[in-house]
């Protein structure tokens, strides 16, 4: 079977199933080294307890022409952007981002000067959000990629997409959307006044990973959370296929900047729903919890739906008046 | 200028100066976490202090038509090969590999039950070493490539580059240029009776990482170590340039199989000093301490040459008359 007939989601849950087979032994050796394995393949990043932290580790990576394309995003926000979708990564577990590793697979025909600018964009994240790049691994490539690898910890539990409970509101930190609204607005070569062209541009190229918001989240008892890349819908189906429960979203309720609605009217909400690329934490947490939330942090936390008991995996958003609506894939990674 | 130009190397110290002088603030921000940094850009991996461990990061690549031809190699050498490499790398500081994060950039074409067979060989060596493989990423491209990022650790100190003291002396664990002398057979198509074939093709395609002989190293008092992939010249003239002193290594001196001297009499020296991808230790340590080495360890123990005081980073491979060798590089991994 090929790849693109199996699909990228068919095949990471066909290898974690291999692996949980076949690993015990292993894990048990790494296990009497005092590490203790928390959370395997399928959250946004590996946990492992060595007391008194809990630590984390996650991997990024952005294929040339598939993820990015160099003469549209610049290398210097290519650096920022692989660099915070890490981070974002580790801020939705409620870690701290620690050490990176910087794999770059060049050609030879590659701009030294444009690396050294995509390293000051990735260096510009650690200066803002703490943590070091410490090593990497540079290797000839006829295309361009860029991995990047991120150890991170936390004092304490961690927010994970399996917590998500019947009960639990479901809401969002910040607007959505916006990075979705910028992919298309180069994409398709629209324009905008500046004021609504810089606001989708900085969206998409230079997310910003919600690192402190995410630890007072947990300080303050959220156990369900996970950063959205994929798009509101999908991302919330994988909290609800992980905690076997099912998701509603209230499509009125999500929350776009005006900017957004200003450049692309009719289709403002579906690129909330659907867009990703947000880096914005999506959780889920009992009303208590979350008005606590709403009222600790700085940035707005909307209330966007509900968690309940039905198909696990499952998300409806509904309208207004209360019909299903359908919500297009983004697909940026799906093969075939 | 274009990556080719510059080099690999060229590229790496570029990149090591920049992240030196623009992340001393991030790397406090981590330190502030209590995870002190002690080892960045320029060793086998990176390492921090998390007391009561040491903390060790690496990563490594494979990429199709640079680092392996999947028709030759085949995926379940591949998956072997790659792990292997990483587990060479947290071995040569003394540490135990932990947990691993595979990324894999894949074809749409490409087979699944081929990974799935790659991840076997991957699974294979944790299941034989240790560790785990606790997560990943997924991504299309239209090079196929794979990416083991692994952690490891280990309790109190660890082997570096930058150890070795005039008046070492230079040994090798197991023998040399076997690795090179596989690929050789491959990319030429040569015939040898059965055992040689084989044993050469061990050696290219499932190199043992020494990780139980580092540790005895280790805690027998070797300071300065380092996995050979790049060739044993020049691996040691990176020790040299890390420690600021100069290499000699005695050519005959180099253990070499009987198996490679059959199958390439007259070569089978210039392999095995500079064919890479042999996966040994190189370790410099004071004749005392090397003297308990050979006696400690399951694997033989070398002694091929010494460090002295003079030219950083220069090493020369003498002959039997002790005239200097000229040993041709490898080139992996060289642009242009």
């Amino acid at each position: 079977m090929k790849v693109k007939e199996l699909g990228e989601f068919g095949l990471i849950s066909l290898l974690a199933k291999l692996v949980a087979k076949e690993s015990q032994t292993a894990a048990e050796i790494a296990g009497d080294a005092g590490f203790r394995l928390l959370l395997g393949i399928g959250d946004d990043a590996a946990a492992w307890r060595n007391p008194p932290s809990t630590e984390l580790f996650t991997t990024d990576t952005m294929v040339e022409g598939v993820h990015f394309v160099l003469e549209r995003i610049g290398w210097r926000d290519l650096g920022w952007k692989i660099m915070a979708a890490n981070y974002s990564d580790i801020a939705a577990m409620g870690g701290t981002p620690l050490y990176s590793i910087i794999t770059l697979g060049l050609r030879d025909e590659t701009s030294v000067e444009g690396i050294v600018d995509m390293y000051r964009g990735m260096l510009a994240v650690a200066g803002e959000y703490g943590g070091a790049i410490v090593g990497g691994d540079v290797v000839r490539s006829p295309t361009l990629f860029v991995t990047a690898a991120l150890t991170g910890a936390t004092e304490g539990g961690i927010m994970t997409r399996s917590a998500a409970r019947p009960g639990d509101q479901v809401a969002v930190t910040g607007s959505l959307g916006s990075s979705a609204g910028g992919l298309r607005m180069i994409l398709q070569g629209l324009s905008f006044r500046s004021e609504v062209a810089s606001h989708l541009l900085e969206a998409h190229h230079r997310p910003r990973p919600r690192i402190a918001q995410a630890r007072i989240l947990k300080d303050i008892g959220v156990l369900a959370a996970m950063d959205i890349s994929d798009g509101l819908v999908d991302d919330l189906s994988k909290i609800c296929q992980a905690s076997g429960v099912e998701g509603v979203v209230h499509a009125e309720k999500v929350p776009m900047s005006p900017l957004l609605e200003e450049a692309f009217p009719t289709d403002s909400l579906s690129l909330a729903l659907g867009g990703g690329e947000d880096y914005e934490l999506l959780l889920t947490a009992p009303d208590a919890t979350m008005k606590k939330a709403s009222h600790a942090l700085d940035v707005p936390v909307s209330v966007i739906g509900e968690i309940i008991s039905g198909e696990p995996g499952r998300v409806t958003a509904l309208d207004k008046e209360g019909h299903a609506k359908h919500v297009p894939k983004r697909g940026w990674n799906h093969f075939g």
